[in-house]
């Protein structure tokens, strides 16, 4: 995705050794016609693994996971990230802490937009640490869903959560491969 | 929308006499082609309107933006909900009462996403009360930008909102108008 490259090279904001500013490419503002481009690719990537559904976390993967189930002719649905201590019987929910805003939240979707027999595939716009796409997988465990795998836009490669993800055998695909933030600038691999 | 309204009465629940759930048509799952044809309508209302950029806040207002973007040809950012005591010289920060949530949040902005020379198309899922639309007018006109008007999937009627809005000059577009949610049905205006 060279677009995508250019995009980050552009508008994105080096902020220290570990923290990318997406706000203008992927966090905050969209370039729809960019983001279809995303979407045609992952399409493309998972065009024969039977995907029924695309699911991801609110509220930086939604365009991507708009874009993706658009081009693959099939719904999405995004868990909402919620500060909670009830649980809902009609809910799933994940506990996760959060890399970038040092809190911790709960991922909630409702049961009934998630059933048994869907084949999903997950898609967010940034993996750091992984700590939301365990807690999304875990949700998508619980479902009996088959998990077709990831759909990430940008992967920062110095933090272990896609490695971690890919050594449990479930497929990630990234779109942009971060090596490092060194200098203030960004290194793809 | 024919589409729309067969969605709603499809996949709707009608909560109470002032309350619908709209968890499977917009709030947490999306059909991207029935969501795409929603942007392409609210694109043709406002084809010859000079839009520069389309502003929501999220989550459920972003699948409607992300589309209508697309159709103009032009970016769309989000605004964040946050509960915060923070101010950040760098960001525009609004205080509003949700009606649904029944709770107080800050729809936050950063700064340089918006400027003095852009024509803001506003878009939201669902307007029942205004508050959170209120909100992001008050930070379009804090940045100087021209306000063309609003977009909303869905008009809650029997709720103020939209009106008072439009009393105030602004123009609003609604795909859909609820008349009202009695008897546990959704009536059409």
């Amino acid at each position: 995705m060279d677009l995508l490259k250019q995009a980050i090279l552009e508008k994105a904001k080096v902020i220290n050794s570990t923290i990318l500013n997406l706000d203008q490419v992927l966090n905050h503002q969209v370039d729809p016609q960019l983001m279809m481009k995303v979407g045609e690719e992952f399409a493309l990537r998972y065009r024969d693994a039977g995907i029924t559904k695309i699911l991801t976390v609110e509220s930086s993967g939604i365009s991507a996971a708009f874009a993706t189930a658009y081009h693959l002719g099939v719904p999405f649905v995004f868990a909402r990230r919620k500060k909670t201590l009830m649980t809902d019987a009609d809910s799933y929910c994940e506990r996760v802490p959060s890399f970038t805003k040092g809190i911790v939240t709960d991922i909630v979707l409702p049961k009934a937009l998630i059933a048994a027999r869907d084949t999903v595939l997950l898609i967010d716009d940034i993996i750091a640490n992984g700590d939301a796409a365990k807690g999304l997988m875990r949700i998508v465990e619980q479902s009996g869903a088959k998990l077709a795998g990831w759909g990430i836009v940008v992967e920062k490669g110095f933090q272990r959560g896609a490695e971690e993800i890919r050594e449990t055998g479930v497929r990630v695909e990234s779109l942009v491969r971060i090596k490092s933030l060194e200098g203030g600038t960004v290194h793809f691999a």
